[in-house]
């Protein structure tokens, strides 16, 4: 037997990113989950991001982001960078994360992520409360603990968690499924 | 240290959702993984879908679908409607799910899925390989056995997986994490 809900987000499992931009004064980072790989080739994401957030200008203004992909050792940035103002709060400093220099866009990377996606911005469109960037991938970093001799990525050792919104609660993978 | 990768596809964890779609003769699967949420109020995703593929012009053709999320259950169903062609398959029929009419839309939910977000089609845009299909959601559908006694829902119950494109692996969920 089915429920029927109010419309809602209700697209499960979803990523957390940190996505950190450059700015005038100090760099910013927010968390977001309204985002997603679209598009392989060229490899393309979308994040969406509400106007009232001191992000939303600064993406605006950079015409460039990255989004970290943190592990479970970033959870707490993570919640903090996603509930708290860069209007208020130098996030770097405020949750002990490192700006590293990317290679192709001005944002800098969270050098704690494990996973750092290069981005520059191709346009921004209104869908309501949030506006939606979609963005060209032009470069990813990904951390040697977290790849084999072999190059090929490591989940265990990557640490990922996920965001359900149904009910707001962030889980950890568990194992390797065979389909 | 990190290593830089060419531009690819590295937002992680990811979504896996099977999309079904009302057709003219018989109604279509594919399974998605480029898909999320990316606006809150009106609830609303994002879908990327190559045009080559025989659900593509099913969608345009209907202006809506749904998103099934599957359990670990539908995984092997979920790898068949990724892999094979709508033209040569009747994928409902051959992956043993079953069409359950929807409520606000035309295209049919798979009733073995415990979540079913019916979506109305807003507009279609290419980004490269991917048309990328933005669509309101209009209905949620849960399964009674994953809410508890208040409406909340379980997510052990749900028993979700999600798709890391990094090295093409399924993997469960693990465990509720506290930010």
């Amino acid at each position: 037997m089915k429920k029927e809900l109010k419309p809602t987000t209700a697209v499960v499992p979803c990523p957390v990113v940190l996505l950190s931009v450059a700015g005038e004064e100090k760099s910013n980072i927010i968390t977001l989950s309204w985002v997603a790989n679209v598009c392989s080739k060229p490899p393309t994401v979308v994040a969406g991001i509400r106007p009232q957030r001191h992000s939303y200008e600064m993406v605006k203004n950079a015409g460039d982001f990255v989004l970290n992909i943190p592990s479970i050792d970033q959870i707490d940035a993570a919640e903090f960078a996603g509930t708290k103002s860069g209007r208020d709060f130098d996030k770097f400093k405020e949750c002990n994360l490192t700006p590293v220099p990317a290679t192709k866009v001005q944002s800098p990377m969270i050098g704690e992520c494990p996973i750092n996606i290069e981005c520059k911005v191709i346009k921004v469109e209104n869908a309501g409360a949030h506006d939606v960037f979609t963005a060209e991938v032009v470069a990813v970093h990904i951390d040697e603990s977290v790849l084999d001799d072999k190059g090929r990525f490591i989940p265990s050792e990557a640490r990922l968690f996920t965001y359900l919104p149904l009910n707001g609660e962030y889980w950890s993978l568990g194992e390797h499924l065979q389909a």
